[in-house]
């Protein structure tokens, strides 16, 4: 049962994650990169190849832009996977210096509403449903711009787009605590992310990236809170010792990891409407590789948070047995999970070490011979 | 103008205050401190005698209970104060050690309930129209209790307290990251407190306690949203470095009270629906004193954000002049508003320097001399 | 051999986590908590009877004084343990209001200084080695005293400190980010300490306490760090969500628990010179079984920090291997090392399960019956 | 006498201030921007013109590399200023992806340390006496290097700095918590940074970064400890609400700015010994405006400082009074300075605000006329 659970899991991975990122102080090129958004697809194919549970991609526009996303999906399918969220941008072209739908003047606001739109236009060519939204909008400058204005400007731009959406079709509202913007940004936590889906109505939702946050906050409070309200629409999956480092996620606090998993399941989450994506940086690690294994951490996690006992940790929450409850759940998150997870890949034909297979594949050496010449994708294209 | 603004400024000052507190490490006993409510109130007294703009004092039940409310009433008019926002008190029964209103047990979750609906006898015989609802619920340990049948016990609390609430009655609800639960707070942070208050109505509003943050947390967004939503019923005003260390207003970051109170007079929010109330420790420095001073604290920053020229800074921000908006807002922060402040307690007849008249009065002496024996008010009492 | 590196770990258990403890808020009683050392030295001995590993007790002076150390000592050695580190309080005194050995007034420092070497005539007579020096010494506003002159004075007591000590004895110098001073903590960080002991000589070490830091550190780095400087004394262990919780070492982030053993064995610290001390409250919670509890889980981690493949790891971290040398890491982490401690137990004559033992042994259930009447001991006796 | 004190006040600006920035996400190019070395001197000359007490520019290495160090240090003095410290860059070269000086690979750290020891070179032909130390170095992943052999390979580098270092020549080493770097920095806080510069000798100081602390980190007080320590070189200034946001100095927390130059002036470091640089990124404001208001911030913080009594000041610390003390502090942090710096600059000869006088001088619109073409100067050159 905890492995029929396990077989049915899906992960999204980032039509992003294959091409090159850094920080502000450099980005690190690194060998057999894909070019253009067929090559990522077949990037992300490997990730299903190896995994078995990560059969969708999600794209970026305008980085994935191309001529014909009917033929981008029937490449997609070719490959062995489909498309998956949508990922707007509104936060490199030069006119949002000062913000996109926040912003001061109605030009920009106007021609970032556009963006917005035209992503839902790609969702209908794509078959996509959900639209994922992130707003880097915010000022670095105390009284720079009118906090309160910019509130009404964003409630402006999210019911026009909440209006756009079909039949079947979603948007997650992302919220991030700073970076790109350092004294407020405007959507800066759960609960104004909260505010405005909750007004908007059930196709608004809220999505979580794990790296997003403050120091010190409880991130799997927030999950089981926004389960409760209905309001939980997906993860962004990555990890981070201090702030949005978009390391692999697992990397940083794996027991962390395994408690939001548990929310998850203990709230209902653990459903097809929950979209599980991963949104890592790999700056220094490969690619391809970096996905896979931070595919098999959210496996491990989750395999962990399926074995508690909640018919014993209930008994214990219920008799106010600290440390008996306590016990029952590290119990689950102490049992090494490898050996099951082994054992479900063969049941699924796949090789048990998926990292081992990848390696032995010979992929990789494949691309970085291929790949030469051509710009290499990047968070620019 | 400005000065008819800040001529009707309120402040409340808290009960507790004017007894002894600390940290776990050690409660320093300090002298004259009171040794019941009645002389609480009459130390308060001297705080609205100086500063002229500090009428009403919070009280603290069970830290207050007297037998007969009318008569602490009477006694607050004849020392010339009135008794403003009842505080609940439910995390210091023992049977509270593992929560209140959201504890496993049902027993206990009625008892906590039932003090909350004392408080409101409360209010009904002192004429208090706030109630102010802070709940140290929480865990320690992962797994030590359900998260969110914990949330489903808090919703069933608040609303029956809601319905108890009379005709011009309202409770304010407290949120706090940590302390005393160290692993996930029932009632964390403004999305929760805000989530709750609007399924309740409009008689449910949330309180911002200035020390009860993440670090890095823009406390003045939350204001401007939570006026914009026509939530936020208050504040708890003391500062922080690190934690909730409940230090005097505006001792460690007068710059970030300036902002917030920008926020509630461009929000709409400087009016007598909005409760300003300290809630401070003063551990290491005489309380009535340490009062004045944070009153005065409050008072510039008012001052200053009254000052701010929103025109001009309208203007600036119109046309994403960074520099320039920041400038005008800095202008009024840079201000040395003490002399406009002194000349205001001049024309209300007041002594220009509260701190200094307030040590001339030989009050502090008198209760130093006159308060022996007895014990002293403090957490406990 | 990681059998043998795991009999021959020691674990010291304080004597004040046996009384009561717990926040500014309130401190909730227990059942069977003891009235003075002997009978804290008795739980202490419980820990050990079903562990094995903890053999000392760290006594807190003067919360721990007695007549008769001799005796005391005697009666730690019937009991199966003896005396560890003797740990100082100079922050409890009402003369401490304003700092212990940096006070303003020299007549408070000559007194705090006596307190410290009083507890060094306590090692002489129970043999104790080490003496802990923790400073709760800061300040709570900007300006309130002179923070380098603080320093001055601080390193005059030191100084001291350092020439009482005798052949054999050493001080472990502790560093803490706030609580109880909330502006500027007079020894913050690792830095500060470890400036003042290179200055005094190798019998002045830092001891890191792992809640006291600020959010984000790395505290593996530290150990590190003083290890290769040869300064690294002990470790308080505990853990912690947000500030200094207190809660049992391990409960909050095993992981890190996991890399902060991992550098103590690379690093040459796992030695007798190294004390591992547990320093935690167990508000909520039982506390002989807490104690037990927070054993196990050093323990765990340091078999998982044991296992770690040291020649594959600098392998794959000569080879810039990023992705295999954190996997060699993680490898070590995944494993469940619980089987391999049950073994090791049965083999040093103990059950398997220390847990399940001690419940089984009736003894909570005897002192509850028995500790009846009498004060029970906290933080103040 | 405080006037003197302003007048002879020194504040450096970098180059790369006057190139773009921006953040991982995006780089906003504005109009205007030095195309090369001499136009960032250019532009450098203009602060000081306008502020009188910013004479020197900060270069870095190799953005700022020129054939003829002697022709640009000339420019320089023809346009008004002159060369201060030289910067090198160790992060920038594909070679450093995993570090630099602490890269496992033996031919990575010589040829970073070739770059370091051509910095000394181009320092003798510039006639610059500081070389200031950043490394990025550190790891993304637990397991992923050892942590102790870089520390070693660290010393190693510093070490063979320190012997090429000429007569009058010093090296300031520059600690950062983290980025980019996410797991563990080389050089991650003022204890490191300081333990390494002790060993080597005098030439071997700290310089403080106002951005690159732990949340909650008191700055002040590593301020007064490196200074009674004589290891305080100099300062990077800038200001951050979350990390290393690089706003302008004074922007987020004017009230931190004047405690950290209290302690400067307290501690004896208002002395040419001291560097007093900015490090700033200014993603979304004028650049040279932006540096105008920044030097404007340092002074009227140092003017606040120095206005402190010092007198009335100790003898409220000697007495135990905690509010006097903090409102002698803070009347001179609330007196508004900026008449007295207008006067300031009148008796030099400059305009009485510089904003103005710059913005009415038209340069900001010559350059945006005659800079178009060629490659703006950046990050990367």
């Amino acid at each position: 049962m905890i492995k029929d659970m396990l077989r049915r899991q899906r992960i999204e991975t980032p039509s992003w994650a294959y091409g090159n990122s850094g920080t502000r102080f450099k980005v690190f090129a690194q060998q057999g990169v894909p070019r253009d958004p067929y090559e990522k697809l077949a990037d992300a194919a490997q990730v299903q190849v190896h995994t078995g549970v990560a059969p969708t991609v999600a794209l970026h526009i305008p980085w994935d832009k191309v001529d014909d996303y009917g033929d981008l999906a029937r490449h997609a399918a070719e490959v062995g996977v489909s498309i998956g969220a949508i990922n707007s941008n509104v936060f490199q072209d030069d006119d949002y210096m000062l913000g996109s739908v926040t912003h001061p003047d109605a030009r920009v606001r106007a021609k970032a509403l556009g963006h917005l739109l035209e992503c839902v236009d790609i969702m209908d060519q794509t078959g996509s449903d959900t639209l994922k939204l992130w707003f880097s909008d915010g000022t670095n400058y105390p009284g720079q711009d009118d906090i309160r204005a910019r509130q009404d400007r964003l409630a402006e731009a999210l019911s026009a787009v909440y209006e756009r959406l079909g039949e079947g079709q979603r948007f997650l509202l992302e919220y991030k605590l700073f970076e790109p913007a350092f004294y407020a940004t405007d959507v800066p936590d759960w609960g104004t992310a909260y505010a405005h889906c909750v007004k908007l109505g059930p196709k608004a939702q809220v999505v979580v990236d794990t790296g997003h946050h403050a120091p010190g906050t409880n991130i799997e409070f927030i999950v089981a809170f926004l389960l409760r309200e209905g309001k939980l629409g997906g993860f962004d999956f990555n990890s981070r010792f201090y702030a949005d480092d978009d390391l692999m996620v697992g990397a940083a606090d794996p027991f962390q990891l395994f408690r939001i998993m548990y929310e998850v399941i203990r709230g209902g989450g653990y459903t097809e409407e929950t979209a599980f994506m991963l949104d890592q940086c790999h700056n220094i690690e490969p690619k391809i590789a970096g996905q896979i294994r931070s595919v098999m951490n959210v496996q491990e996690a989750t395999a962990k948070a399926l074995l508690v006992d909640r018919d014993a940790l209930a008994g214990a929450q219920r008799e106010g047995d600290v440390l008996g409850a306590n016990a029952v759940f590290m119990d689950a998150y102490n049992t090494d999970v490898r050996p099951l997870l082994a054992e479900l890949r063969e049941e699924m034909g796949l090789a048990p070490d998926p990292m081992a297979a990848y390696a032995k594949s010979g992929y990789f050496q494949k691309i970085a011979a291929d790949r030469v010449g051509g710009a290499q994708a990047g968070w620019g294209a």
